[in-house]
């Protein structure tokens, strides 16, 4: 289980380190701007939730192997990469979203948070990174415009039911866990697949 | 005098909820973007002075009931208010001003801070859930505009004479921050009646 | 070498404020934002770094000196300052640059963070002040740019070789410090004159 969570994170934080990479080419940044984008998707959920819990140093400080990657990422896909299938894009930032907001409702429990909170903690953890991303390019973030297909309700949902479900005497964590990045994961991909986006006012 | 500030925080941040998500409608986001800028607008400030001290976990974490009434009311008000007074938004706007930046400042000098330093972390959390909020929706500040009438001023000068009535033996801190609040409110209300903006170079 | 690293640290943080404060006028603020912008300019990386690493209160919230200097500078520069040579502020910056980078490493060091690690956290000490300036001036950060003269290189490279000389038994952490801040500021000092960028994918 744990090998197969590590392995997961890798994908993502490879993936949301690619669109930061492609993110940045797209509005003529250099490699500095390149690798900043890269980290900031991918370490910038994390790196908030950490910030308002108080775990510091935060979770990529103390891990050299993630920061390496990703920078190694950034690099490879700024100068080298001619083309990347938009479906493998999405299909891992799905497995991102998933992984990051059931990671961040399980750091907020262990610090003995509120349940409700714990569920905006996976939220944050989940979209920051893309908010933080559209910041620094100067754009309103995509995760909050009216076309945009569900994301965060993909995440809220998930992590909800990963928090009611590690509230019952049942269902053991591990398993929790599983069931709800399934979920996070699959209503994304859902989301995406019918096109659906919340209702305006 | 509890039970007051309680009475009064709630109001101001129900303005900052109201307000938040307002400013999301107006830029066609959806309910995500309206729940995130509400969150932004009522708890920015108060979050960026809790990570600058090290008051970890920031205050909102700890207190659901603040969290949960953010978010109703953020939902409501992007799907339900036809109208709002302005002159109740304005009204209750600069009562958070006053109540935050008083809360800011006091919480500084709990930890020995400088009083000058207290001073701007007052101002701090007065002003920054706004900055955060224009920030996200890809704006300067408005307060920080030449035509803006006086905001930051009025959380200095009210809070700058709490620090001083607090560091004399004469006022106790009860009736310091009670005057320091007024004068913020005051001020405030002042400075839109008059339209008062502060000198351009 | 404490006296020249003090005096250094104030030349930095006032051209830091100076430039601030300039930008601010340039983008019609009034003096909320020129201050604002001088305040973030200048402790702007060093606040990011202190709380990633958890280094809480953060250094100027228990240094009010750099803070009153810092309120003053800008005020000044904003009302009085009719005119101030760009090759003054190109220096002080890049002075700049070389001593908040290698501050930046040498905190993350004392907390045993890991050498890559460390390298980064000086980049993001003496970049971030500039990053969070455009973001609250709705800008893409400069130093993002294709066209930008090399920063963010100079402050890696210096920093890279501080942390190495750091690492060998030969060197003392003094004259690396010495050495590391040299090279960031030599190195940024050519890459403006020779107009040395980066390369494009």
């Amino acid at each position: 289980m744990d090998d197969l969570l590590f392995i997961l994170t890798y994908i993502a934080v490879a993936a949301s380190a690619i669109s930061g990479a492609l993110e940045a080419r797209k509005h003529q940044m250099d490699i500095v701007g390149a690798t900043t984008i890269a980290f900031v998707t991918a370490f910038g959920g994390g790196t908030i939730r950490d910030l308002l819990l108080g775990r510091t140093p935060v979770f990529w400080v103390v891990d050299p192997g993630l920061t390496i990657t990703t920078f190694v990422i950034a690099v490879i896909s700024f100068y080298r990469l001619e083309y990347v299938s938009n479906r493998f894009l999405v299909f891992a930032d799905a497995i991102g979203l998933g992984i990051f907001s059931i990671l961040g409702a399980t750091y907020a429990l262990q610090l003995e948070i509120s349940p409700i909170v714990a569920v905006l903690m996976g939220v944050i953890t989940g979209i920051f990174g893309g908010v933080l991303r559209d910041v620094l390019t100067n754009q309103i973030p995509v995760v909050f415009g009216q076309s945009t297909e569900l994301y965060a309700t993909c995440s809220f949902i998930g992590t909800l039911l990963f928090v009611l479900l590690n509230a019952t005497p049942l269902v053991n964590i591990l398993p929790a866990s599983l069931i709800g990045t399934l979920t996070v994961f699959s209503l994304r991909m859902l989301a995406l697949r019918f096109k659906m986006t919340l209702p305006s006012p």
